[in-house]
């Protein structure tokens, strides 16, 4: 299981690889938001979001042989970017598995990371079984999205930031507001707050209707979300919490928060406005909870997880709200 | 004269109340560009732009007596904002003076940061006699947008991150691309950079039309531009070069570099994609001249000097180039 040393093992393995995000704020967007909001800005890491601090901390702490056999991944999104570009930075071969249908710009971006992208069709293809098949075939170590505990290490490095740079703007209590998918990320935070900050509480931030983290933190039971698709925030639709996410939050997160589709477009817009930087949907769901959620403190930090969005979504939020 | 003693005074002055922003790149984007391409991201500074380092150097310098007296400035962007917000937070009186045609958001704006806004008719008044009178009765000072030593050592301070961000990344030669209106920001970074980074050379990019700068390096004197509007640049159309920069760059800058509004456009929507920073066409210039300038070397760093934009402007960037 993930625990700080892991975690602060990650940080050394990733420095100098990923980058070091800032925490922004913007006295605007404060008197907007009626307290002290300050962003995490991982839509400022290399491959455009957070994955690739847990795609490096996994793909690093493989022994030699592993990672000379290669990886493989399941994504169309972030994860198969932040795989991709770790796999190559460490000379590893690495196969991504997407759907055909996938956004055409995804599979290039992800081939030009250098990886091997398989194509499966979603109606007729398991996609788990061709990707058993290859991993025996070729020896591939499959990296899991966020039910792996060197990912969640990874994505912990960010929570060392947090805490060091909210130490550095004499932050000493805040919630800290984290995009919630399978909640690799909210957890390894969580975990580095825990050890470095202890005043910094986690809240899960979700789409409204997907908030399956939400209700499995209340229940104490992993639950599902109805439906697999019917929010822009696909980067955060995920069926159901992690297993080995959801005991971490169980212990350490606060209630899970969750905001509506036009409020993610809406924090979009703001992000344009006052930060100056570029959010996707699923990436803004923690900044539109800092803004619009009753109920929050005085000063609250939001992770900003990604900025892989489609130039007309982001058309979109900026013409209904900036 | 400022020197690299005034700006290693300004850093002082302006540490923890001014963000050092992060260098940024992108693999695709250096892949693109057939050269490694580093973004100095001035437009996550607060305010949106690097003014607010000059603005904050000069009010910070000013005798107690004088700051309390309270600050004035001519401008309708982001010399403006960067000077209210250094002001407010000193607890300065400050006065803008801004067209009445200005946009209204702007106004709106240099208002929330504290500032008394002062309009006058562009057709029908005088704005320096104006500011000369208001000056004069309540004994404001001056803060001019580049010809002013102390306003250039703030500039500056972005030149000595830059010195100590590229050592950090192993860069030893480099040009600095910097966005150039009357040149307070490239004579800053380069005083900065003749002292904490020889191996890198400053060199200014402008709008086609507009290239007043690059002119006078190659004539020696100052020259105008034919005309004070026609390209979307608006940030950095200025007159013609400052007294006090021009020197500074003909002794230390190379060749001035020019791109079109259309090549702004592309890099804005480039920044977007790769970088996820939102830039201004007069911010993105430097990294349009980075993209598509021949005859660069292996490695540029520009400076993204503003993320101000019209989110229509922003639009039409996305629509045509994302």
């Amino acid at each position: 299981m993930t625990d700080i040393a892991m975690i602060r093992a990650a940080a050394s393995r990733l420095r100098g690889n990923i980058r070091e995000t800032p925490l922004l704020n913007a006295p605007l967007l404060d008197r907007l938001a009626g307290r002290r909001v300050f962003v995490k800005a991982e839509c400022l890491q290399l491959t455009g979001s957070f994955k690739a601090r847990g795609g490096w901390s996994a793909v690093s702490a493989l022994p030699e042989d592993a990672r000379k056999r290669g990886v493989i991944a399941f994504s169309s999104g972030n994860h198969a970017q932040g795989v991709a570009y770790a796999a190559a930075c460490h000379g590893a071969p690495c196969v991504i598995l997407m759907p055909s249908d996938a956004p055409e710009v995804k599979i290039a971006n992800t081939r030009a990371y250098g990886a091997e992208v398989v194509l499966y069709d979603r109606a007729t293809q398991d996609r788990d079984a061709i990707g058993a098949a290859l991993a025996a075939d070729r020896g591939l170590t499959l990296i899991r999205p966020y039910d792996d505990p060197q990912v969640i290490a990874g994505q912990g490095t960010a929570g060392l930031e947090i805490a060091a740079q909210a130490a550095a703007a004499g932050i000493t209590r805040a919630e800290v507001l984290v995009c919630c998918g399978g909640g690799g990320l909210a957890a390894g935070i969580a975990l580095a707050l825990e050890a470095d900050a202890p005043g910094l509480t986690v809240r899960t931030a979700e789409p409204e209707g997907f908030d399956d983290m939400a209700r499995s933190l209340a229940s104490g039971m992993r639950q599902p979300n109805p439906a697999a698709t019917g929010s822009i925030c696909d980067a955060i639709l995920t069926p159901t919490p992690g297993i080995l996410t959801l005991p971490i939050l169980q212990r350490l997160a606060g209630p899970g928060l969750a905001v509506t589709d036009d409020q993610a477009l809406q924090a979009m817009a703001l992000a344009f406005t006052h930060l100056r930087i570029v959010l996707e949907p699923g990436g803004a769901v923690a900044l539109a909870a800092a803004l619009f959620a009753p109920g929050l403190p005085d000063t609250v930090i939001a992770v900003a997880t990604g900025g892989n969005v489609d130039p007309a979504i982001f058309a979109t939020a900026l013409e209904r709200f900036a």
